[in-house]
């Protein structure tokens, strides 16, 4: 390979590399979360990453990224195709191409990674993964309840407390109300409004203001053109974002604030207000409690498809940065009712409604909040020292993997102190010492790491060093299972 | 969206959904060969789907294909990332980018789909699972012959008995040997031949002829190139062939035959043989069975990477197509040396071996053989009639629940014969029944699903029917968990 030149080794912008107990905490929060799905009758789905531009459609709020946000190549026979941005629209796809055939209603949850063509920058990845569920065929406002109590206890799976997270529940319809009573009809207008809103909690009413409006210019220096509303309509969405966004108020009391606004949101949200008050009776009779799923007209969400409800789950939990700066998390999932999205394929309305899991965004939040479990551990490993004493090595090693215990014999070629470096570097919990001495007497030291590097802190000088031997002990050989287990356990 | 012109549902060309038992099924390989590979003391890494062009290298078998084999596109920046083809060579780059911090020897495993641009056909996968797992920075054949004992211990914890898997073991230096004797010199002619020999178990020992020579054209009118080899060099290879194809000799029979070949194979093939002979001592000492790691000169495999040791896991399992037909699974899995790979990027070599499981294909063929183990159960599911009663079904399925049983509230709109109809397409084990009845007497009418199929299957009329009410039982509402857990259990 002499002749390729050397490239760089790096990954591309926006990817990361994850490894030891970052992966597995990510894992875990895949393994919980899916567990609850199963648990509350929801099967599995692997869609491709793939999937042909038009079946995946151009929801995404960042529609000014090269191909609106989505990641996608020409194929062969001249068509494109692009990676998927979440998990929905896959969904939907396979609905609509296996409707005939599936159970109805058809609960499925699916995770995997979902892939953005966002702007690069810090904290802005273009591979994160998420984990959903959603259930397709169903109207009942239990299909929506029931998404959310199954939210809030995939939240408390994933190790945090009741305090430390909330879903956010409301429904887009409330604002079709006010823009049909302004006079606004077209749908792209509406839809930059609803994203407009959408940014209330990060940039207060002033900054929706500027984007209901022409538009806003950012810190960064871009400038996001505005969705034109008539001043008129601008103060209404104000009136009405200040009067519901009351964050202690019980779900039946922002539903009475909102019917006291009256007249104002029309039929459409009249309509809105039907299917919350259901909502709530459903997650009443579940027993949700209402600091868990709370009602709040300011939620929107950003992507084109949702019909009606929407859900936004927001972290509580404080965390801080390196530097003990506190880190605002926001939205670590979200949802709501897609009723519109198979029947682009169809023509068919099938009502559809699902909640997906932020799984990159919760594990960094878990991580910084300091809330992500164990460390992982390494293997037990077995220190060479000679190779004709390699079948005494390999022995121990694969007697060990017999009981199930992780082990490994060190395969570089390093001598005894690196050897031991390796072992720290490696999180294990104790290295395996066969020397001539130890094979010839029958015995092994294992040298117990945790303890021994507890005992080195309090040892002053070499002296001192070489007669403790810090968590080191010599056994009989045929005890090496059982001592080694003795350490792990 | 009514200005959405209708797409059609389908996914693209060459990738597939995958759900139920299928999917569960290669979940489960992927669990379990991962639990060995990190029993074995190997750490999780998990790369992103992209890396840039340069990065990844190209060292497929198909270079006629667009992007030689890769789904590639173009970044903002002008940059080229491509879908990784395997999880070796962004392993090569992880590994040369963090040498310094890594522990070395770095053990690691993956598994994710991997992405390569083939022609679409029958059974040719666009995206496809790999489980790998390589150490990086050993030079010790005990690396190579763990890489074996691990594979041959993952093969058998999906599933396989020893006799329905072999892992196959060559050198390719066996052939540097030759070719060095024939004058070859040029890489790319090399490699050509490497790729012609590596379908001697498919296309035998005429098929490799052809494209030794001049070229091969196939059933399906594709012509391919061959390696132009002078003709006495072509006859040196078949005699090769001719003379290591013994699937019945041990290990050191095989490295004996290579030995009396003799000279023909020079430096190079002296090498071979030396390399061949530790790991065979390697493996003896570990106790890895002859007829579960086979030596075999024929296995070359396709990547260019590989500098020397190749192994290949091979199916010997029997299985049929829906007709019947046996069918042919080859390889499902293979690895070996790549000692330059990582050089690539440092300019230092740091030598390398894996393994790598096919997991998709795997699956496809234990599936194939009826092997692929349990069928997934569907949930408890809870009858719906009245919304009247919404509660009582509702505190039903949130016990059971509660108590680990997976279970759901039908949450459509049909009468009771659908929901029957549901319940049995998602296999669940059984369902509720709470009626007005039921719910007056303090009582719950379960449904065992399964003994319902076999009683109503000696059940000759309709009379009888309404009379057996097969499977169905009414306990006390207080008994509804116990009851559903005899049924499961």
């Amino acid at each position: 390979m002499t002749d390729i030149q050397r490239p760089e080794a790096r990954s591309p912008r926006g990817f990361q590399d994850r490894r030891g107990s970052d992966l597995s905490a990510e894992r875990r929060i895949i393994a919980r979360v899916s567990e609850v799905y199963e648990r509350w009758g929801f099967e599995g789905l692997e869609t491709p990453a793939f999937e042909y531009v038009d079946a995946l459609g151009k929801f995404l709020p960042d529609t000014d990224r090269p191909n609106e946000g989505v990641l996608a190549l020409e194929d062969d026979d001249d068509q494109w195709i692009a990676l998927r941005y979440d998990h929905t629209a896959p969904l939907a796809r396979f609905a609509a191409q296996n409707w005939e055939t599936l159970p109805k209603p058809y609960r499925r949850y699916a995770y995997g990674p979902v892939w953005r063509n966002e702007k690069p920058g810090p904290g802005r990845l273009r591979q994160f993964w998420q984990c959903d569920a959603d259930t397709v065929g169903s109207d009942r406002p239990e299909a929506d309840a029931e998404i959310l109590a199954m939210g809030v206890e995939g939240l408390l799976a994933t190790g945090l407390t009741p305090d430390q997270a909330v879903i956010r529940v409301s429904n887009r319809k409330l604002f079709d109300g006010l823009f049909d009573a302004g006079g606004i009809t077209d749908t792209h207008q509406r839809l930059t409004a609803l994203r407009a809103i959408d940014k209330f909690d990060r940039l207060g009413i002033e900054g929706v203001r500027l984007l209901l409006g022409e538009g806003r210019l950012d810190e960064s220096g871009d400038y996001t053109k505005g969705a034109n509303l008539p001043s008129n309509l601008i103060g209404g969405v104000e009136t009405f974002l200040a009067s519901v966004s009351n964050s202690e108020a019980s779900r039946s009391e922002v539903l009475d604030t909102i019917a006291n606004i009256g007249a104002g949101l029309g039929e459409a949200g009249d309509a809105a207000l039907k299917e919350l008050a259901a909502i709530d009776r459903a997650l009443n009779a579940m027993g949700v409690a209402q600091d868990a799923v709370k009602f709040d007209p300011t939620i929107v969400r950003g992507l084109e498809y949702y019909t009606g409800t929407v859900f936004e789950a927001e972290l509580l939990l404080e965390t801080k940065d390196e530097k003990g700066r506190p880190i605002r998390f926001g939205s670590i999932g979200g949802g709501g009712r897609y009723d519109d999205l198979v029947a682009r394929f169809t023509g068919q309305t099938i009502p559809a409604t699902g909640f997906s899991f932020g799984v990159s965004r919760l594990a960094a939040a878990l991580r910084s909040a300091g809330r992500s479990g164990p460390q992982t551990r390494g293997p037990v490993v077995v220190i060479v020292f000679s190779d004709d004493d390699m079948q005494h090595y390999l022995d121990a090693v694969s007697e060990l993997r017999n009981a199930g215990v992780a082990a490994e014999l060190y395969l570089g070629r390093a001598g005894m102190k690196a050897q031991f470096k390796y072992a720290d570097r490696r999180g294990a919990p104790a290295a395996v010492i066969l020397g001539g001495d130890e094979i010839a007497a029958g015995e092994v030291t294992i040298k117990d790491l945790d303890a021994g590097r507890a005992q080195a802190a309090a040892i002053s000088n070499n002296e001192e060093w070489k007669a403790a031997r810090p968590g080191q002990m010599k056994v009989a050989r045929s005890a090496l299972v059982s001592t080694i287990k003795s350490i792990i356990e």
